[in-house]
């Protein structure tokens, strides 16, 4: 175990100017993530001691307020009035994430989900009443898929919508408790329409999940007739948005409520779509709604990158215990443990930035107006990221803002200095969009079908070379003693080599993921126990979904390198993506040794290597969390600021200003 | 790998009764545990949207009913009314934890932090003048050390208390804004004194910090001359706490209100201490307030326990997915990633709870009145157990409380269903009372210090005895590759066998720690860089730390366990037992791969028996969750009732309820 380096003598000698590093990170659509800044920089965050029904009625004047700048408006349709900025409009979604979340995710209710499913689900009967309203935040909606007894098990919700050819209407039901319509946001206050997911059902057939636009309210507010709105009440956090729950009784809609762009009932009930298989055609539907998820990503990673920036910043001002050889105290962030605390969390963050940046640039190119025909293999693709990252970025941010809480003391828990609001808002991040375990479930199986596809296409020969390489892994395991050659990386084992890190982590992927195939193939037989054998397997398929996504952010942090022209940010940028690379083989290192892709010397050098990072990174932290962009007046606390703290701190955070 | 038993294929033939178990966990403090139950259970939770000056109102309302039970009583000594039991109200405090937390904390800092300074630093012209108005709650009080610029490294402190011998009075003055006392609960709003922790200044001379009895408000609530009362404000959680800052300009107290057990200052200035040397005399007033460590604790033993009871009873009823083979939607807890999520965690709370218990125990034997003269290594091995034991315990209790949030999904968000309140409450206990990370390095300096008296003890054999079996393992570790046999534990490696699981937790604890001891030896040099050195080596003593508190809970459920007479209940617990072993090997099976002490196939054995044992407790979750024996009243929750959800469950929670 090496020294570690003098925090002072960092390898990166010229450190990069500030400009070059956020112009590096702000990417594509820096203007957008520019105008963001400068537009909403001046909100300030909810004072804690707002009530829930204030706090609401505040995040709804931010809406409001939102609306005007005409920011919303860009992710829709030009010929309403819209941009057709997909990606930049996700993009902004990420940026507000630095505020205040309620209003994030109020605004992710109204446009991305409400707004979106009128947009990709509607069609222009659709678009021409109702487009205009939603993007200008008049029309307030909600998106009414979860219900109590189906959260992830979407395809199965209860709710039903049957046709009545005599009168040509939909009649929209909640036929037992477990049905009711449950957190859905905007509901419990403000929401006048929602888009309703329920079975189909026409001439006593039934035919999947379908979206239909329903007034829940009327103008002044009451509820619909035969629609009960209950309230979630207090959460966790958010609690300026305003979920409810929706109960309907046999309520009737017209025929056109239906959004009818990939199905449609005739005025004498005859159902038509131009995707006859149900399955695909309710997971095309729902492929549509990617955009949330991959929303919901990009405010986690604002969130953490805030939550980084706090203790930080912090912990370069805070001292304790004293250096015996001068007396001196020392600066928090000093301490190995403090910085292993923090900078692997910030390497990280870097990786998923990129990797979301791809991301989003993958579904402008998909979604965007004028994308032509949708290319299912490349939504597939899009949908299984989305996912990924979703679950992967939420667990990181959770995680991280737990960490800069407990690593800014006391102080972090006191709400003027901010984490715990984004604590508190954030939680939720793992389990809604998507629960992260099945999510990565989702993944696990959609790689698992590519893999099956390409094993098949290596024909015999192809298939038999793969099968090597795992009988190589398997007698490795089997023996139990790791007497064969390491085949990865071998001798000349060097942590900070790139091509190593990238080896040992795609190698890991497509290990896992050919063991988890090799182990559920059983279940295709008949009357194989289905579930029992993906039961058995399930911590595997997990594992080797997770594998993927950490493979596939990875493989972003390098390309986003490849692509910088200034030397500095290139030599820091490299850095920070060798603690990244190598944090994520020491978390999994035991993985490694077990199958004898890394020898006890060599696991034990990437600890070390993980070491001396921090310490060379050390002196960079706080450029690396400046370049975020974070405008001051959202990391406005008393831990941050210069002068000494005083009795003013302890007054309630001024409330919102526009 | 082995398939995965049939959840009702249980080993455990002949599950215990509930009362058995009950009686198992209560232990040695029944009849306490039994008397909170009751006299509590009808509390109810206070509901989330009160207001911060509500909530506090209502919690000193709680604070003034439990003084009435007489039950904070029973800590203190027989004279002054009450019943000398130490023990006894340590374990009344944890079992208050399934209640309001707030609550918990409050009357922790008036009864064990403010009433038990008063106590243990104070004597008898402190004990006849305050102690009853302190047990009957009449005189609330703070417990004023923390400062702002001084939260870990309490030695510091920056707050002085200069003697006067002109007027027989100490002066106590905040020098600077980072000596400002912060944090300091009861101090916002309802504490009358404060116990002062400041620099002793006499005659010109420093003799470091002591305590003094002062008091901050006069009877109408007014802050005394010279006093500065600051809000901390809105916290992330235990809002019913009020916590504050004091700053203090030139506050005269006289003589007397020095707590002089351990040291004086005579009239004329003269100090006097019963202890030489100021570090020791420090530390031992220092020691005397263990019984707070030991408290949070037991307090985030049973915030975890809540959290799981209400996760696991959940995880019974939620269904989602069908099994293709019924059509059948399947429990949620019947999958493997669920069982991996929650049954490990209940297995280790369970062996936290024993580690508990012994360390109230020990400080019952200790600390009881007529315990007889403090034996000093007793003191010190019972201050580094309740070191250990609050950091581990509090980092459990947080990760298991996330865990069983994110287990609830959406519904473990909503504050009606409890969790939130829970999260927030408890996550300041990873860093009150001794930051987590500030406590593990504590523990790893006294094993360090043991350790070297230990192998200075075993004479020269026994040093080369010692030395041989750790270079054995250096030689594992250098050559890299895990040629030689592996010491532990063998050729026959059967995970579930109890002894070889002791034998590679209690190695790895003694491996690290040699370890360590090595890598400081050199600091001992004269001008050796004393905190590169120290820094280097800090994440190996964090490790060493840890790993040997794991090794001490282990012994714990051991003991536990070999207490046991009921038949089923032993043969349950040797179960659990198995799983918290084996799942913490699992978490570091990366270290024992690299040291040699598990092959890769051993290491993937222990992994399949976590999955098996998994399976096998499934069955007995409901069973293990109920024998916390929380209180009904303080689960009710509407994800809990059997009665299908209605929408009175969006109604705030009742109020509380005395």
């Amino acid at each position: 175990m090496t020294a570690a380096p003098k925090n002072d003598a960092a390898k990166n000698d010229t450190a990069p100017s500030l400009d070059a590093l956020r112009t590096t990170l702000d990417g594509r659509w820096a203007d957008v993530r520019q105008d963001v800044r400068s537009r909403m920089g001046s909100f300030r965050p909810a004072s804690p001691d707002l009530s829930t029904e204030d706090y609401r009625a505040r995040v709804l004047e931010l809406v409001r307020e939102l609306a005007r700048t005409g920011r919303p408006h860009t992710g829709f349709a030009e010929e309403y009035g819209g941009k057709g900025d997909v990606g930049g409009v996700v993009v902004a979604f990420q940026a507000l994430g630095y505020g205040d979340l309620s209003l994030l995710v109020k605004a992710g209710v109204q446009w991305g989900l409400f707004g979106g499913a009128v947009q990709v689900l509607g069609t222009s009967r659709h678009h021409d009443e109702y487009l205009r309203r939603i993007m200008d935040g008049e029309l307030l909606g909600c998106f009414a898929m979860t219900e109590t007894g189906h959260g992830s098990d979407v395809q199965h919700l209860r709710t039903t919508a049957t046709y009545d050819p005599a009168t040509r209407e939909f009649v929209i039901d909640t036929p037992e408790p477990g049905a009711r319509k449950d957190y859905i946001g905007n509901a419990a206050r403000d929401g006048r329409m929602a888009v309703v997911f329920a079975q189909l059902v026409t001439g006593g057939t039934s035919h999947g999940v379908h979206a239909f636009l329903t007034p829940i309210r009327d103008d002044a507010g009451a509820p619909m007739p035969g629609i009960d709105i209950g309230d979630c009440g207090h959460k966790a956090g958010l609690n300026g948005v305003d979920n409810g729950r929706l109960t309907f009784d046999h309520v009737r809609v017209p025929r056109e409520a239906l959004l009818n762009r990939f199905a449609d009932v005739a005025e004498d009930g005859t159902y038509s779509s131009s995707i006859d298989n149900e399955n695909r055609r309710f997971f095309t539907m729902l492929g549509t709604l990617v955009r949330g998820r991959i929303s919901v990503a990009g405010g986690a990673g604002s969130a953490a990158q805030k939550a980084l920036a706090i203790a930080i910043r912090y912990g370069e001002r805070r001292r304790q215990f004293s250096d015996p050889a001068t007396g001196e105290e020392v600066v928090v962030l000093d301490y190995r443990a403090h910085q292993r605390k923090l900078l692997p969390a910030l390497a990280t963050t870097y990786a998923l930035q990129f990797a979301q940046d791809d991301l989003v640039s993958q579904m402008h190119r998909l979604q965007s107006p004028g994308a032509g025909p949708v290319d299912e293999a490349a939504q597939r693709d899009l949908e299984n990221r989305a996912a990924g990252l979703k679950a992967v970025g939420t667990w990181h941010a959770t995680a991280t803002i737990q960490t800069c809480r407990e690593a800014c003391g006391g102080a972090g828990y006191l709400s003027e200095n901010l984490i715990p609001q984004l604590k508190a808002d954030t939680d939720v991040f793992t389990t809604f969009e998507g629960d992260n375990t099945v999510l990565l479930q989702l993944v696990g199986k959609g790689i698992i079908a590519d893999y099956g596809k390409r094993v098949g296409a290596l024909g015999p020969l192809g298939t038999v070379r793969f099968a090597g390489a795992q009988v190589l892994g398997s007698v490795v395991e089997r023996t139990g003693v790791n007497k064969l050659p390491s085949r990865l990386p071998g001798r000349g084992f060097a942590p900070r080599d790139r091509a190593q890190q990238r080896r040992l982590i795609t190698d890991r992927a497509e290990h896992l993921l050919a063991g988890v195939a090799r182990r559920l193939r059983p279940a295709l037989k008949k009357g194989a126990d289905q579930f029992g054998i993906f039961n058995a397997a399930q911590d595997h398929m997990l594992a080797a979904a997770r594998a993927h996504v950490d493979a596939l952010v990875l493989e972003s942090f390098v390309d986003a390198i490849d692509r910088v022209a200034d030397p500095a940010v290139k030599a820091l940028l490299d850095t920070v993506c060798d603690l990244h690379a190598l944090a994520v083989i020491e978390r999994d290192r035991a993985w490694f040794l077990e199958h004898g892709r890394l020898t006890a010397a060599e696991s034990r050098a990437v600890t070390g290597a993980v070491n001396d990072l921090c310490a060379e990174l050390r002196p960079h932290a706080r450029l690396l969390v400046d370049a975020f962009g974070i405008p001051e007046g959202w990391l406005a606390c008393p831990i941050l600021e210069d002068r000494a703290p005083t009795e003013a701190d302890s007054e309630p955070v001024p409330s919102l200003v526009g």
